[in-house]
Parts: structure tokens; C-alpha cells; sequence
């Protein structure tokens, strides 16, 4: 078989394990060639790409990023898109694809599947929050940066007697702040599941300096919101020169509780060094069974799935599945990370 | 209730998370008191320890070791041992007993378990190795400090042309030298489950140098052995003031591979900086979560069990399960493994 | 002797280090007892502190942030302030202090030491620009840490054809920024000392896309300011949820390069984790050798100093020299590192 | 000008932040071309190599190894080597060249130019015993990953009540074992410079333990011997097999520590981690700094130089003086690390 391979969507720790396990597998095990798209469902649109090989998939284990690049075009949304693909598909003797990628990435690939095109899929997000997998790939890679960032506020806040508030990603579920602040030890972490009462905030921050604490991390999920439901009210602040500073729900709770309580407070948002660098073992492996189960049953003919972690196994489950509601946070999980919140 | 906490076995990075979990959850949630005995069972026999309360076990989850010290002692190998720890027991007013160890530890709580002692155990070995759960606290922190080191050493391996063995722990189970193996890109991984032809080992290598590679990563876990079953055959090295060192198995591969390939080849012996130091946000997350789980169980009275992790979720399974034979490398992992080596 | 230290300022990586080494070798070579004032000099305001001794100054070496916290109270501000620092001496007993900190703490201590109180000082800033020290403790691990976070932002950036703009910390010296930026391959490096032009800044970016580049990654110290010398310009930026976002130098980049090269831009900054956890070897080995100085020269009556490294040794030089012009980074290192901006 | 590179002697991270700063540095701001031999020397002799482009040395700058290879080669111990080195400038269009590495390449390259050929060294040791430069690329990071090691092994030792030995790589020198065991905060450091008395360092720990401590590190190098002089007495352990193992210092001193003080102790041989892998910013900003300097030395004709770091400046200095003897450990550092040995 002629395979064709492509990354899409937002950056995370593990796509060249990905890439290169469906590589090395397809080729050493089933005598299959690949060829690489670049940027996501772009490079398929406009046939642009490079044949993929053993030497071309040499030493990127370790390495972050993708080597074929991303993109957030979505076949759909493109003019004749569908037929842009048959059409790239048979300028390039292509017999299937392999798209690794996100909610969208996987969209298109469910609704490819559906038009008949033979499709596997890889998922990706370092969110978590995919309902088909236990954990996706680049997921740890981030907690640890979170941790390690945590772990470093935690010495500063301890020292100068302050909150401090660390913004991490999770638009739409708390796993990464779940995770890194129950690993980072962190005092308060608000989840866009549970809308947050700041006064229930600054109510138990004050509780835990009446009883002796001196500091405080609070760990936020970017999309984290108030409990009323309405608009996230922003709050300025201003940096070492004075220039006004207009933030998100960071920025906003260190204002609130820096108002409210008078703790000195500072807010740290993580940003873009979440998603970047070389991953952690846990995704190299994860990524690396992700790219030989998806080009195995791509093999098998095993359309219209996708790799997931079951326990210790690697399952193939329908790409619809993957694409149901996203999976958020479970109460269990949460509630031990509330343990440590006293 | 109040109840005992001990510590038992090598090191094991996630013990004071587990310690930490257990004291906050027991008197956060249900008002527990907690009396720590220092150096494993043998704080137990010599009624040696200290109250753990809120204030001692803060600022400890990301530090490695264990605040309570640890050791070998097997309370059934000393002289009226139930008794001593039945007496301890009594003279400390605890109601029942949590042992975090491995095998040894949990073997006897099994048996303490069995004489009617009120126990639940936390399962703790680096090595992965018990059937009972999915994974073990440890294992990812000591997986991810191999391969680092395996990352350093390719570049080395590269620049030099050389064979590079890494012999990694796993005295039973090749876990570790698979997990490390995959994250590390090795081109051969050797472990006790399959006991190896060095003569196969040499003809890889050699086809991969015919293939153009110019080096080559072993790793090798500590257990693994020579496929016709007989003693290990140890191999003399020098070093650089030309002292002999003798060696173990990885120095005895280094030998062989050098002779009969005429690489040059180096061995390096990982040893116990793969238990130490800080753990990885993974695994403080999973200590946490199986403290948690132990004093739930201790408070809901479920003895003769321990903490288990299945899937994403944290269950109690039979101490007995535990102790049934160690858990081995699946086929599926290792075959995913070996993809690479091409 | 018996001598009161203090910490003051900002967080800084090598805090305990200096502590540690003042207190161990105070004790051990000359029998000195030590008091420890919490939070710089208001605790000396307020006659607040412990003793410090051997056990108290156990296990810190690798611990970041300060044991004895921190403020940034200035005596000479606060009412009758050095009366209150004479009655503090006099209260415990005190021959002597060693104030650890950057410029507004050692400004105090030049004053003091005019004032006739015996003071030997510890140059601290993670911003490296006291021209009487080579280096300052604590700026390797800041630079570290945002080498680090390049380098992860770099993957991100080749993966999706971004120009990443990582903001660092340096109000008045680029030194963070120069080191970080060349230490992590930076296209552009935008320091205090040397006022930008937007247009040479996305020229510069351009002609990089024009000759092949994908990507760009700028460095920019948070004192950067545009040519004109006019007031800062702020640009508001939007997050994922719609909600306006107003940055410093960082965002204002941002916005302009996107503007006017078409490229898509995010921007780091990444404030506090610069300051805190645990410092690189080549910080506490540093730090050491520095309280070493500072006690020895206590001991030998040589006040009004602090202590410096020039070249590979530990000098004392007189306090006023800490406090003349800030050590601005020097046109060798910058050039060298605009050597790398093709 | 058309440049020969080189890269000679063991494994080193920076070596590729050289060959970068010299090959854009001689490219973007003097117009040379530049020729990389392979695997040092060999390469010469051989003439084997590639042209060295400003795409070639791209995305090297945070890699370890070397991207030309290295070998042990010595040009005046082949038969007529100086004209195969004549002869492979030829060969090349070669004005100059520009050797990286230790005392034998350097020695090889001082050698090249009585002989009249136009060079300019780098040098590489990750030893730093070369009494031209304050520091040399490659140490900084070697000492970090030791610092790192012993902070692994510290939880352990504290856990375990052990006396454990880390052995780290200096023949003849101990500045890697004096950085790491004082950054490492070791109760006992030996070095080759201060010959030890075996029973000197068993009463240090004995009386230590006297005092409460239940623990010991020691950090020796691989170079240091025993005070009389004598041959290294060798010591065989055995592993968790019962298989014979024969040391070096490390495994030498743990059997005397355990046999004269009866406490339980562990070596740890940190071998080729040390030499490989991503390099520190601060040997990534030194490297490329030494690299500049070279190629612009070689520009101006100042030839039969070496780059060398002189306090902050980077100065050239002959090659006759890298050469000379040895740089010892000075006994201001060493009695600095023996303060925190009580």
C-alpha cells in the first residue's frame, strides 16, 4: 500500500513519535510506502508534500513539533474540498491516509471516511479530553512543564509571602490543571467544570493564612469561569513601567484576591512552553503504539477508526466515538486534588 | 481511628506523596490520627517512630525518599514478630496498619492481614512488575531518568561511531529496559523475559552497520541473561589506569559485542539514580491518589487489600493478587518495541 | 562573633546557598553564632528573626527561594529606621551584619556602614548587571530556565511558520535576554541598552521569510523600548474567549510584527518562573563561595565590602563600587550574538 | 579564505555551538568558505569530508555530540601525516584550519603550526584543566548532570541510612568532582590532587554518624588514588546475582567504608552521561563565543592562537600556553567545598 500521512491542528509533544512508528512499522513490518503532506489538511489540498522514509524519519523521536508542519484548514470548508483530496490521493497513488490530529483534524477524517475515502486516525490534543482514549499523547509532556513551573512559583511565593496564580491551558476541560496542580501542591485550582465563586475562593485563601499559611498557588485553567455565568469581567493591571496590563481570568484573579484579601498576588501564564520541546517517555512510548496500531489496521482495513489507550492496551475504536462529547474532568480525580487544598 | 504508616523496600520516587495523601485525606475527611514508624517494619518491631500530622508532612510531595526512612526487615523472619507488632500496635492506640512497599512489605501485611491485623497496603517497586495494576508509582520518574541518559549517550554514541550499552534495573521484568528503550530510540533491548542469542545480538548490529548506521544503543535490563540458560559468563574490563573491573552483564555484552563485532563499545550502568530524587508529576499524582484510596478503604474497613490503578480509575484489590506472580512484559509492548531496532 | 544576616529583594536562585555557606563556615572555622532576620530589613525594623545554625542550615542548598524570606523595606525610609537597626543589634547581641541582596539592599548597607555599623554585603540579582562582579548568583539558572522555554518554543515555532516572541525579565540590562537569546538560537534580540526600530525589526523578519525561513523566534528583555524613545504604545490582543488582553513590549511586538509582515505571532512572557526553584550547580557553588567571602571578611574586620567573582576567584570590593552605574551588556557579547540573527 | 573545521578527542556538549559561530561567523561577516573533516584528524589524513554551509549548521546549536564525528587520531604518530595534512589542504582550496579539542589535538594543531601551517584551536575538555582559560565548553554541563545525579542519590541516602559513593569522570584532575560535590552539598570530596588517607575518610564518617547523621555522599574522581601512593587496591562486590564485580576508586572505596564502618554503602559511575547531550546556555553561549573569536583570529592571521575565556572577555592566547601543564584544582575552591564536609 501508498499511505499518506499528516499532522494537524495546535502543536504537542509526541507527533514525530507518531509519524515515525506508522513510518518504521509500515515499512519494516508490511512493505508499505508513505508519503508525508505538509501542513495539515492544507498540504493535501494543495498536494504538497515528501515521500516519507526510514532515513527521513531518523532521530525526531525526541524532538518536538512535527516535521511535516500543521495547519487548522478544514477539508470541508474549502471549495470542492472532497474532491481536492481524491484528487491528491491519485496524483500521489495513494491508498489511505493517516490524519493525527485534534477534534477538527479528526472531523474531517470521520466525514472522509463517510465519502468513502479509507481513513485511520491518530488522536492529539494536550487537553486531554477525548472521550475514546484513558490519555492522548503530548497530555504528560505538559503536565510536567506546569509541575516544573509550579514547583519553581512555589519557592518564590513561599519566600515573599504571596498568592501566586498560574494560568495553564484547558479551554473546556481542567485535566492539565487537575493534574500538574495536584502535582504541584497547589492550594486552590479552578476548572471550567465547576464554575468558581470568587468570594468561596477568597474566603478559603483568607481561612488558610488565619491558620498559619504564609502563601498560596492557585492553579486556573484558561477557561475557567465565575459561578454567576456571566461575562469574565477583566481587570488591568499595570507592569514595572506603569503600561496598563489587561488580562484573562489570570490577570483577573489576582486582582480579586489581591483586592479582596490583601495578600500581595502575581499571575504567571504558562502559554505556548506547554505545547513545545521534547517529550516526555511517557508519550515517545505513547505516541510510538499510537503510529503502529493505526498503520496495523490501516493494513487489516480497519477504516473509519482511531488508536486509543484502554488500560495498558492499545484499541482501535470508531473515529465517532473519539468525536462524541468531549470527556471532562471526573469527580473522583478532582476531588482527591481537593484533598490538598486545605 | 488511628492508625500506623510505614515504609519498606528500596527507594521508590512517590513515597512521601503516598505518605502525604494518606495523613491528609485520614484527617481532612475523616478525622483520623496517623503515627509514622520509622524505617519500615523495623520501626514496627522496635516500636520506633512519630506522630505524622498535617504540619510534618507539608512541602514533601516532590521530594524523592521517604520522610520515614525505610528497610528490609520481614517481620516474620523475627523472633515472635506478630507479637512485637500486635505490642507496637497496642502501645501507639492504632486501630490498624497502612505498609506502602513491595513484595517483601506487602507479603506481610498479607500474612499480618491474615493473623487479623486491620491492614490495607500501598503497592511500591520501580520495576512495574505487579499484575494487580496498571502501573506502579516510580516507574514513569525512573523510566524518564534512563532515558535522558539515553539521549545523552546517542549523541555520543553518533559522534564517535560507537556501541553504547545502557543497563538499566529489572531484576525479573524488562519493563524499565522497554519503556526506556522505546523513549530512547535503542536499537536492541534485552530482558529477562527473553533470554537472548548474543550471536543474534552481533549479527544485528553488524547488518545495521551494513546498512549504513554507524552506531548503536543497547539497553539492558540488569536480569537479563544469555539464552543457553547458563551462568552468566563474566568478562574482565580496564579501565583507564588499567585496573580491572568485572563486570555484570552489560559489561559482559560491551566485551562480546567489541570482540566479535570490532566496534568500539562502552558500557554505562545506570544503577540508583533511577529510584532517587524528585518524582515526576505522574507518579506524585498517582501516590496521591493511592494514599487517598488507602485510608478510604482503611476508614471504610476494607482490609486485606491495596490500591491498584485500572485504566484511569484507582481500585482496591486483594493484597493476595499482588503477591501472584509478578507481571511480564506483554508480547504486544515488546513487538511494538522491537519495530525499531531495524 | 555573633552576626545577624538578612535576605532582601526579589526571589533569586542561590538565596539558601549564600546562607548556608556564611553560617557553616562561620561555625565550623571561627566559632561565630549567627541570627537569621525574616523578610530583609523589616525584620530587622521589627526585631523579628531566629538563630541559624547547623541544623537549621541543613538541606537548603538546593531548596530555592530563602529560608528567611524576604521584603523590600528600605530602613532609611521607615521613621527613626537606623536606631531601630541599632536596637535590633543590640537586642541579639550582634557584632556585625551580612545583608544578602540587590541594589536598594546594599544601598542600605553602604549607608550603614557609613553610619559606622559593621556590614559586609552579598551582591544578589538575577538580572546580572552590578559591574563590580563578573557574575551575579542566580542569572545562569534564569537563564537556563528561559533557554529552556526557547527551546521548546522553537519546535512550535518550525511546526507551524510562527514568529514566537519570548518576553524575559531585564528592566534596565539585557543580560537575561543576550544569554538566553543566543543560548537558544533567537533571530532577533531586542535589550534595553540598544532602542529598536519596529521597521529594521520586521524588515529584518522579512528578508529571513524571503531567504527560506519559516519561522522566527525574538527575545526581548522587558525593558526593551522602540527607537523613538516615546512612551511605550500598547496593543490590545484578544484570547481564545474574545476578551481583550493588553500587553507590555511583548504583545506590542506581537501585534506589530503581525501586522506588518502578515505572519502569525504569540507572544511568551515568562515572569516569575525566572525567579525561583531550585539553582543550577554553577548558582550554588556561587553562592557558597560568596557567604564563604562575606563571613571571612567579617571575621577579619574588612567591612563596607561585598563579595565579588572576578575571573575564577572570590574578591571583596567596597560596597560603593555595587552601587555605581549598573553593568550594561557590552557590544563583544551582543555582536556575537547578532552574529546568529541571519 | 577557505577554512578546514575539525573536531578531535572525546565527547563534548558545545562542540556544535563552535562549529556554528565559526561557520556564520566566517560566512555573514567575512565572505570565507568552510570545509568540516570527519572524525577529526582521520579525516585529514584520509581527506574525508563535507563543505559546511550556513544550512548545514543549522538547528545544531542545542544538540550534543559533534556533527563531524571525532576519533583519537594524532597526525604526527601516522606515517608521513604532515604532508597528508598538506596535502588535504590542497586538496580542499584550504587557507587555514581550525582544530576543536583536547590536549592531543591542540598538541597536534601547536605542532601544525611550527611546521608552518596557518591554525587556530578551540579548546574542548570537559576536565577544565587547561591553565589558559578560566573555563572550558562543556564542563558547566558536566557538572550539571553530576549535580543532578548526586541530588537523585541524596533522597536515597537519607532514606536508607547508606553511605553512598558517586564516582565522576577527572584522570588528573578534579574540578567536575570539586563543582558537582560542593554544588551537591558531598561530605566528602576526593580529588587526584589531594592523595587520601583511607582511614582519614572512614573517621570523617564515623564521627559524622557520631554527631546524627544517618547519612553519607561521597564524590570522587575517577583519577584520585590513596595517600601511600601504592597501587590501587582492588575490591571485588557482587550484583543482585551473586556475579562477581570488580571496581575501580568507586567500588574500592565503598567496600572499605562498609567494612570499617559497618555501614551499608552503594557506588554510582556516572560514566559517558557526563560527555553527551544537550549543552547548558552557558556552555551554548561559550562554545559559540570561542568559535567567533577563532574564526576571526584566523581572519586577522593571528595564528597558532587558542580562543580562551579571561573573566567575561574571550581573549586569544598561544597554544604553546593550553599545553602547559595542568590546571589543579586551586585550594581556595577545594577548602570552600571542604567547609560543608562537618
Amino acid at each position: 500500500m501508498r499511505i499518506g500521512v499528516l499532522t494537524g491542528g495546535g502543536d504537542c509533544p509526541g507527533l514525530n513519535a507518531v509519524i515515525r512508528g506508522v513510518v518504521r512499522k509500515g515499512i519494516n513490518a508490511h512493505g508499505h510506502e508513505f508519503f508525508g503532506f505538509r501542513h495539515g489538511w492544507a498540504g493535501v489540498i494543495n498536494n504538497e508534500g515528501v515521500d516519507l522514509t526510514l532515513d527521513s524519519t531518523r532521530g525526531i523521536l525526541h524532538r518536538g513539533g512535527t516535521i511535516l508542519g500543521s495547519s487548522r484548514t478544514n477539508v470541508y470548508k474549502v471549495e470542492d474540498g472532497l474532491n481536492k483530496v481524491k484528487a491528491a490521493m491519485e496524483a500521489n497513488n495513494l491508498d489511505a491516509l493517516i490524519p493525527i490530529g485534534g477534534e477538527d483534524t479528526l472531523g474531517v477524517a470521520g466525514r472522509l471516511h463517510e465519502d468513502g475515502i479509507p481513513v485511520v486516525g491518530v488522536p492529539k490534543t494536550i487537553d486531554n479530553d477525548l472521550a475514546a482514549t484513558d490519555f492522548t499523547f503530548g497530555f504528560q509532556t505538559a503536565v510536567q512543564i506546569a509541575t516544573d513551573a509550579i514547583d519553581r512559583l512555589h519557592t518564590t511565593a513561599e519566600s515573599h509571602n504571596r498568592v501566586l496564580v498560574c494560568e495553564v491551558m484547558g479551554r473546556h476541560a481542567g485535566w492539565l490543571a487537575v493534574y500538574s496542580g495536584l502535582a504541584g501542591g497547589a492550594d486552590v485550582i479552578l476548572i471550567p467544570e465547576r464554575p468558581f465563586d470568587i468570594d468561596e475562593v477568597v474566603d478559603h485563601l483568607k481561612r488558610r493564612h488565619d491558620r498559619g499559611a504564609t502563601f498560596s498557588i492557585v492553579v486556573v485553567a484558561e477557561g475557567a469561569t465565575p459561578k454567576d455565568g456571566g461575562l469574565l469581567t477583566q481587570y488591568e493591571t499595570k507592569d514595572a513601567f506603569g503600561h496598563v496590563r489587561l488580562g484573562g481570568i489570570g490577570s483577573m484573579l489576582e486582582r480579586q484576591i489581591e483586592e479582596k484579601t490583601g495578600f500581595e498576588s502575581r499571575t504567571t501564564i504558562l502559554g505556548h512552553i506547554q505545547r513545545g520541546g521534547t517529550p516526555l517517555a511517557f508519550d515517545r512510548v505513547l505516541g510510538s503504539r499510537f503510529g503502529v496500531a493505526a498503520v496495523d489496521a490501516i493494513t487489516e482495513g480497519n477504516y473509519g477508526k482511531m488508536a486509543a489507550l484502554r488500560g495498558t492496551a492499545i484499541e482501535m475504536v470508531p473515529l465517532a466515538e473519539a468525536l462524541a462529547e468531549p470527556k471532562l474532568v471526573d469527580a473522583e480525580l478532582y476531588e482527591t486534588a481537593a484533598v490538598f487544598f486545605g
